[in-house]
């Protein structure tokens, strides 16, 4: 248990007190209760901890499961005690609004997810929930009125686990539904009624979508899920925007002969010609300027037998960035390189462009708002592309966006080993806060 | 259809009418009908052909398929129609014996398989059979009597595709039989019960074994199913010797983390460091003197996700050659790259000598007998290793051990594109012929 005045201290709260502050009815700074953040995400972790676990153990709570209906429940009285009242859209998001002095101000929005991978840790969108939570408190108790209402929110399913890739409720909100992906079915369940199992309502799903400028602004804290501020020792991360994905798949076509009876220069071993793109990959993103990143990810060989030369390879390439024109250009470049490898090998390479992700960049107004807030607090920072997706890629099509990112030891994300200090945690709570009251203070962001 | 004439001279039979000649007794010069043995082989060709297909469909003639019953219940037809009594060994071998002028004499054995791999071709086993049929058709149509008996065999399950590694029947003669092994099941089937249906009697699995000095010698014609005779247009192989094996497990340890959010330069990537192992081992196994082959057959990813770095990766390493030693080498050289690769990449690689095959080396007088064979029919010969096993690596135990290889067309085999021409399978049951007349003039092979 920390004591109040031991982390104002920590978080760097002094700073808030300085006469740049502005809240001029508030009897105190307003700051997060640090305490009863961890203990909420202490509590959290125990829907869908492993059997004979530990808060180490990480969770299960893969959307939709026993385990996320009882954590939401949960979270629903978790949300009365902070003094709002939970509303449910149709698809199962579940918002609380604190009113604004300025009622036809729109409101702005914050909040995370708290369904994870199977297998996963306890603080990839859970700690943007409850820090969430904790702005609503903090407001509260420093007798503030806000200009615009201020808007919780906790999205459901944010990882795809169910259902798969773009089946997030977020993308709901933003529009993106199309007709029959209500009946998907995932573990013998249909879509329609995985979303009556959280209480939402699919016979009225297209109350869902918002019209943009629905908000002022959205923000949401998250672990980095990467080891950029961890190594740098930067408490705070200033999203610069959503990096963009272009996936390709591969087909390596060799020749399947027997591995005792052909020859090493006879050879058309798609799986040599597969590991030659694979080290190019890694080294067409890697000897560049920049923070692309590229992966193969997956690989499979046919026919896969110890004593068969490989025939036939298929694989993915990934590359992200923030920049389109760069992920262009890699794609460019692995398909010169591909050429070159099959000429080498005899075989021959076939690259589709896949799936393409577009960019989501943050608002440069929430951006600065951000940084803003974590110059009161005393803490440094760091602008920095997230890698990952999140719910805020979604609501960027509806309002300016912006995303604080706390460290993650190690870099280690969606593992039950993924672990943001409680002190970091409580640094990225207070800094979310000082952002909304920041972008609450401007007309426009 | 070719005239005997013709195919005479085709296959260099003139030398057969030379002075070198010793058969005294015989009206004319043995030779095999080149025309009955295409005729036998296209016929065989129907046991397991896909519905629909022709000959250039290839086979599925797996041991104990109903494809396999039925070829061999031709096959029992076959052999008496060749003036010999087939005989049935308790694990379903086929042998069929030619009295010799001096009966004290251990037998000359040669003879081959008719099962095949799925989707495999016609000529793979088949070869051998009919060719070793059509010596005893050539031996009595000449009027010869030999010193030794001669004795045909068909192998029964040479492909271990039934059952898996270590289950061909020609082991069982070798007296490679472990308790419980007739225990083992596939597809359903108790091996003891696949004995049965193809006549054997697995309650007397114990006469099949034979004593060392069975036979005075073992001869197989096979296909090469590489390319190094097709290339070098030469028709006959004399083989030196069936590689030794030596198969090693990898595993390769990294760190499975988010492909978006893990920068470049922090990555553990497993695939990454297998596939930089991949060529080491094409490397280690190309750039030195000598035919050793080194393959990486089997890979397989994990998480296997095109979003996530890969954590691990499961891969098979396999090098054959005639030298233990030289595989000793290779392996020491290996485990060195893969000392140094998990260093670079930040990763662990552990290395199992999962299985050895010895190799089983040609007996020199057998050599030198197919040697002189080929040199009176005029035909080129090259001494090669055969990269593959065969039932003749049993055998080697038993007696000296002698192969013939006739040219693949392209290396290619295991496929219906597998293809020795008509020409090229004369050649080689000609030379198996006049091989086992030559043994059969020395006491001692």
């Amino acid at each position: 248990m920390i004591s109040r005045r031991a982390f104002l201290s920590m978080a760097g709260a002094s700073a808030l007190a300085s006469p740049m502050r502005v809240w001029g009815r508030a009897q105190s700074p307003p700051a997060i209760d640090a305490a009863r953040l961890r203990r909420r995400l202490e509590s959290l972790s125990t829907y869908g901890r492993p059997p004979g676990g530990t808060f180490a153990s990480g969770v299960s709570r893969v959307a939709y499961s026993v385990a996320d209906v009882t954590a939401r429940a949960w979270m629903l009285e978790e949300i009365k005690s902070a003094g709002v009242a939970p509303r449910l859209d149709a698809a199962g998001n579940i918002y609380a609004r604190l009113a604004g002095g300025e009622p036809n101000r729109p409101p702005i929005l914050f909040g995370s997810h708290i369904d994870s991978v199977p297998g996963g840790g306890n603080f990839d969108g859970d700690l943007g929930v409850m820090a969430a939570l904790e702005v609503i408190h903090a407001v509260q108790a420093a007798g503030l009125k806000t200009r615009h209402p201020l808007e919780f929110v906790l999205w459901a399913h944010e990882e795809s686990t169910a259902f798969g890739k773009g089946t997030a409720c977020s993308r709901i909100v933003a529009g993106d539904l199309k007709p029959g992906d209500l009946d998907q079915v995932w573990n013998g369940m249909r879509r329609a009624d995985a979303i009556r199992r959280i209480g939402g309502d699919p016979d009225r799903i297209e109350t869902v979508v918002r019209p943009k400028g629905s908000w002022h602004a959205y923000l949401e804290l998250h672990i980095e899920q990467g080891g950029t501020l961890d190594r740098a020792k930067v408490p705070i991360g200033i999203v610069e925007g959503i990096v963009a994905i272009h996936r390709y798949d591969v087909v390596v076509e060799g020749f399947a002969n027997h591995a005792g009876t052909t020859p090493m220069g006879e050879r058309q071993d798609a799986l040599v010609a597969a590991s030659t793109l694979v080290l190019a990959v890694r080294e067409i993103a890697a000897s560049r300027q920049g923070r692309q990143v590229g992966t193969v990810g997956r690989l499979e060989v046919e026919p896969n037998s110890p004593n068969v030369i490989p025939g036939r390879v298929a694989l993915s390439v990934e590359f992200r960035d923030l920049s389109e024109a760069t992920l262009r250009e890699l794609g460019e470049a692995v398909k010169a390189r591909a050429a070159a490898i099959a000429r080498d090998t005899k075989t021959t390479i076939a690259l589709t462009l896949a799936t393409t992700n577009p960019s989501a960049p943050a608002h440069a107004g929430v951006q600065d708002a951000i940084g803003r807030a974590a110059d009161q607090l005393g803490l440094q920072t760091r602008r920095l592309p997230s890698g990952a997706g999140h719910d805020a890629q979604m609501i960027a099509s509806l309002c300016p966006m912006g995303m604080i990112f706390v460290p993650s030891v190690g870099g280690i994300s969606h593992s039950p080993r993924e672990l943001t200090s409680w002190d970091d945690c409580a640094r990225g709570a207070n800094t979310l806060l000082g952002a909304v009251l920041e972008l609450d203070r401007r007309d426009s962001v």
